[in-house]
């Protein structure tokens, strides 16, 4: 989908058209922050436009370093490892932290940074069903004394459905099992918790967990990733993770950037009751209007169609109706669905959800026959 | 090596100190280039911080297309992606060309990003000795049949020694076994060919190569990666190519300097003349003083000690002479050995040279005895 101009955070030129859009990861709204933009400005002029080098090399700036520790802090952490990208983040943390003769017990919904974390380790992958704690459980005991080898992984909010991972009973079982937890809130980042950590915060969890990873390309409007943990283990990754050293530090106006939007975020109580506001505004809507939704409410809500040509017969509807949203057909949706995916903000306002909500309810009709 | 202020292309403070940089990538010393930053400040403001997504959903603006079709246009080539790093280029172009059942073969000195794209594809991976034909011969007449399912992988300037691939024999054995050719530019775009497209346009084989990758973090002082190729499989990739589907798109401010700064190298040839100038000056004193130096001249200069403890003491020697440098120990550096790694840059002063010059000579007894 070509955006021709982007005009703000809900509204972008697509076609010859203004267009609402519904599908992108800017949860918070902060992607003009003029803050945000301020410190940008003033990292090109200060330090240039990237550091042409890795942080093992030349491209470890005052920057770098104090967002790592502002991480830290936030999470109330030892450490953190920023990682140029989200994608490289999971690939570096889960590649650096097992290797060949270890095992990777990932959702069957994870996203594909984590699956390809787990190939470039070459640890052993098995996949337990969504979100299901009887499967998660019958695969731990089936490894017998493997498991104190194994590296659970999960997420925060899944990217299909929209749904948050059952973090109670994760951590029970790992407790139980002698494994290890890594947590990927790349999507819940800024969206749960009190200061918007993340599940782990919202569950009140964190200290449980044993590394969380999660990106600054959605709620901080960014580009780049991170690690935090108490493990001693993360900062040897340093040394080890090819995803971390054989890359380009992320460049000063990225960083600065970023800093200023974690501050926001940390902050940002007000956004995340108006994210909120508008994902159960639109996700109750969709529900009493007969669409197939998620599991439970969140900023990505998910339309569930029987097939895909009821999901693009939707998306195109909506299109028509100036609104873009996102359109998942099989394999890359979970078990052979097709989803039209909507992402809310906290930058939507209340008259332009209502208008997604009316024009959802307009196109019912001929889409679900 | 921290670095707590960037000055300049070839300054920065380390410690207290000022410190001249010679070991960074910034080849052409286009990291403060004022079009650059410009064209950054202006990204800022017309389209925010971050895309907040991927290529494939809404992250895909008008400054990412023209980039890839400016990439095209120079490379003189069909089509042109775009990736989010110069890791996630050669990642996402090896592990979408090739798969289980065919064989990488790529030079033992090749990069850890051309490494764990081999990885992530799941084909057979086998090494020929740096830059031996006989050597590369020998395996692909070994593959018999399977020669014509092989990625060959070379590199442009080799990020060690600083040496270029013997590309016209590569080409001919390629073409003699009916194999595939990727040639990474990371090093060389910029710095050779006429106008800097790197050691393709130099050596006149553009024609003869089926895909050219490279990074934006090294000459053209941003973040990011391409593959620009003739072969229809390219654009396929945007279909397959985790790491280019999976992550968020380069930020705005990325695109726009980058765009600027590729149309500063076409028309860069005063710059290469000065870095190749360094180039050949660093290279030929610290031969005749009597450093064991890399295979030819060019803007990575290596200095290659007999054991760590010498390479440690020159680096040291160099920073406490306000001069920074690469240090590389094994197992990082090629056959064991251990390098005092330069790089030049087409910033770089002649006083500034011959002041780095001077340096070495004056370390020389105390090093190498």
């Amino acid at each position: 989908m070509p955006i021709e101009e982007i005009y703000s955070p809900t509204e972008a030129k697509i076609g010859q058209r203004r267009i609402l859009l519904l599908g992108t990861n800017n949860y918070l709204g902060l992607s003009f922050a003029p803050e945000c933009r301020e410190a940008a400005h003033e990292a090109i002029d200060k330090e240039g436009t990237g550091t042409t080098g890795s942080r093992m090399a030349n491209g470890n700036y005052s920057g770098h370093r104090a967002l790592e520790m502002e991480f830290a802090e936030f999470y109330q952490c030892l450490s953190c490892i920023v990682f140029t990208t989200g994608y490289q983040a999971n690939l570096g943390t889960i590649s650096g932290l097992i290797g060949a003769g270890d095992v990777a017990l990932i959702d069957g919904d994870s996203h594909a940074s984590i699956y390809d974390g787990c190939i470039l380790s070459g640890a052993d992958i098995i996949r337990f069903r969504h979100n299901d704690m009887a499967d998660l459980e019958k695969r731990l005991r089936r490894l017998g004394e493997r498991s104190k080898n194994t590296l659970i992984i999960v997420e925060g909010i899944y990217s299909m459905l929209g749904d948050q991972a059952p973090l109670a009973e994760i951590v029970n079982l790992k407790n139980a099992y002698g494994s290890t937890l890594l947590l990927d809130e790349a999507h819940s980042l800024g969206v749960l918790g009190e200061t918007g950590q993340g599940l782990a915060e919202k569950t009140k969890l964190s200290s449980e967990i044993d590394f969380i990873t999660g990106t600054f390309s959605k709620s901080l409007c960014g580009i780049g990733g991170y690690c935090v943990s108490n493990h001693p283990q993360l900062d040897q990754l340093r040394y080890v993770s090819h995803p971390y050293i054989f890359t380009a530090s992320p460049s000063p106006a990225t960083i600065a950037a970023t800093r200023v939007a974690l501050r926001l975020l940390r902050n940002g109580s007000k956004l995340r009751e108006q994210l909120w506001r508008n994902a159960q505004q639109l996700y109750s809507h969709l529900k009493i209007v007969g669409y197939q939704v998620g599991p439970e409410p969140g900023p990505i809500v998910a339309t569930i169609l029987d097939n895909p040509q009821q999901a693009l017969a939707l998306w195109n509807g909506l299109l028509e109706n100036n609104i873009y949203v996102n359109l998942i057909l099989p394999p890359a949706a979970p078990e052979g669905k097709s989803l039209v995916r909507c992402s809310v903000n906290a930058a939507h306002t209340a008259e332009q959800i209502e208008y997604v909500c009316q024009t959802f309810s307009k196109l019912y009709p001929s889409i679900i026959q």
